[in-house]
């Protein structure tokens, strides 16, 4: 088989983790497969290189960013096949650009146009454990970019994708996807399957397993992900595009507090209203959660949303003209909100899931703001002080 | 004028400093003149990534030590860079590779064979000031390549002969050569000029300003050298071919205690007895310095010679079955010994500089064990207490 394997910055933080990391990569070798590794940069290499950028120039150009950031990386990979060689097996370690990472030239959020895998094979027919730099890649002008947040996980995705890879483990340190947080919830289990797309909605919920790139990379080319601990190296999470439809119709309750709504009172009902509004949001790069809208009433209706807490005060920027000039009778932003959702994909053929849901919540006596659903998700808004009380009930409701 | 100009590890080691470069650097830029920048990496940062190797595998094969070292000068340049833009100048940065370096595949001390210098004019005609990762390359299988101690220097010098460069600038924490180390012989002065010759004599001696590969290279490609300090920025030393014959005859008084002498007194006076033990020596990889063979008497002779203080153990280890073998009285290495030289070009056609530098250390009472002298180079081997006595008789005798 061939396996790509990927760690992150925190599973290399240290020579000690670097020799771990290196006994769970030759003890797949010693099995008989082919291994391609992709690393991040140790531990807090990478802000340490962004201060020191901001000590000398806060605004330095993006080019001379990646220019300095893909540093990181050439460390731990050249560490990391020190370490595997230590342990006996062949490694040879190859940057981005040495490993066939083409991107546009976006620096800092470059996008990977192509993976020419062909150095990669020819190491690995030399029997040779090959070690990649994650994040990185060059432009067609020969210059270093780097994939921007969470690019490593894209980085090993792409590379299984383009080598026709037998599986692509992402190593982390969570033992899977659960459901429920599990810190939170000590009932929560891990999952042994899911879907792209629910692995989709989970992250976009805030829980944050991997990169949302890599999972819409992974779908598009079919790639089998598992998301897998560095440090119990026990069996984690498959990411797949079709599972076994016998498990369980609710994969996980997820919570994100991570949010601000918006309140527009006393907007005139009329055609283009909704158009008008949220293309000031859109003009300010502001992405939007749930929207809900009320029956008119009296000529004017409200609109509400969400959108990240950071950029609540922004949203009600963008708007302030708007609304003086429609004469809306409030505009506000809160951030004592939270939001929390179940995701499965066999939700959709199932009736009664957001009714369990809402009984759930009825029952805890926690008061339900605002609805939205997908085809495999349900999220409803809440009030943030009702957030852990809710994934609880919530979650011992489908899987208690 | 295309001037490169190089700054070491101790000129870029932090913030402030990396600031101080840019400056010179813009203030030539800013003077109309089309400059190359060649940084090596950030103070420690060399000898703390090795410390991170050695943690993990302290027999790490060298490519990967070439790929972790590499990091280095990535992120020195890519920082001087951002300052050289923070004080409103373009610039750029590259990598050795970008910059076209194409080395041997010896890792660690590869050599480079070419320089492809397109990318470097192209950035040039953009009107960029171009800063150039010192000390490394890349090798024909597209593998990072370093070039060995003071790699930086010749890099510079590389850039400036394959581009024709009008000045090849080495900025240092001294400020040129001197006619004696100014830090002990306090009547020490500055040198406006040195032929290369007499620089390649003076590196040899211990007097380590500009690495050799460095000035040999300046040499073969009729590159002018100019050392000079980075923290003062007055005019340094140029180093050149052919210079001002109205100068000073002797240029400059080295000290070199960093050696050890060995001798092997009893060897048959027969011929071929100093092929064989020479031969010993550098079947061991040890350079020798002074020989001194003395006359035969009774049948035998004496043989001493000098190398480098840390192969003396080797030295004699390498000669001990030898001297069993032809019944040699003694062997022995000694490291109580100093190697004082003075070097300058125009001694060869100057009578009496020897009887000079000889009247000098006798006035001082100082005995002298061994004699070498070269076209521009006499040099006398004698005891480690004497060597500063001596360094300060001979200039006084020729400069004070």
């Amino acid at each position: 088989m061939l396996i790509v394997q990927k760690f992150g910055g925190s599973s290399v933080a240290d020579a000690e983790r670097v020799m771990n990391v290196a006994r769970i990569v030759t003890e797949k070798y010693r099995q008989g497969h082919d291994v391609v590794v992709v690393v991040s940069a140790q531990g807090d290499t990478t802000d340490d290189l962004i201060d020191k950028a901001n000590e000398i120039n806060p605004h330095a150009n993006k080019r001379e960013m990646d220019m300095l950031l893909a540093a990181g990386e050439q460390i731990s990979i050249s560490l990391l096949a020190m370490a595997i060689e230590k342990l006996g097996c062949p490694a040879v370690s190859l940057l981005g650009w040495q490993a066939g990472f083409q991107t546009s030239s976006k620096h800092g959020v470059a996008r990977i146009r192509k993976v020419k895998s062909e150095r990669i094979r020819n190491e690995l027919d030399q029997k040779k454990i090959v070690v990649v730099a994650g994040f990185q890649g060059l432009d067609k002008n020969e210059d270093m970019t780097t994939l921007g947040r969470g690019g490593s996980d894209t980085s090993a995705v792409a590379i299984a994708a383009s080598m026709h890879a037998d599986l692509c483990q992402i190593y982390t340190d969570v033992e899977g996807v659960y459901t429920a947080d599990p810190r939170k919830i000590p009932a929560a289990k891990k999952l042994d399957e899911i879907t792209y797309d629910e692995m989709l909605e989970l992250a976009t919920l805030g829980a944050q397993v991997l990169n949302n790139r890599s999972v819409e990379m992974a779908k598009k080319y079919g790639v089998e992900l598992e998301v897998i601990s560095s440090f119990t190296n026990r069996p984690g999470t498959k990411v797949k595009e079709v599972i076994n439809m016998e498990k369980m119709l609710i994969k996980s309750v997820a919570k994100d507090t991570d949010i601000a709504r918006i309140v527009v009172v006393g907007v005139p009902d009329e055609p283009g209203m909704a158009f008008k509004l949220f293309s000031r949001i859109a003009k300010a790069h502001i992405n939007v959660d749930i929207i809900l809208q009320s029956v008119g009433r009296d000529g004017t209706k409200d609109i509400s949303f969400t959108v990240p807490k950071k950029d609540g005060e922004a949203a009600v920027a963008a708007l302030r003209d708007y609304c003086d000039s429609v004469g809306a009778l409030e505009l506000s932003a809160r951030t004592d909100v939270a939001k929390v959702s179940i995701v499965g994909a066999g939700m959709e053929t199932h009736e009664g899931v957001a009714a369990q849901m809402f009984e759930a919540l009825s029952d805890a006596n926690i008061n339900i703001r605002m609805i939205s659903t997908s085809e495999i998700k349900i999220s409803v808004l809440i009030d943030a002080d009702d957030a852990e009380r809710a994934v609880a009930a919530v979650h011992a409701k489908f899987f208690e």
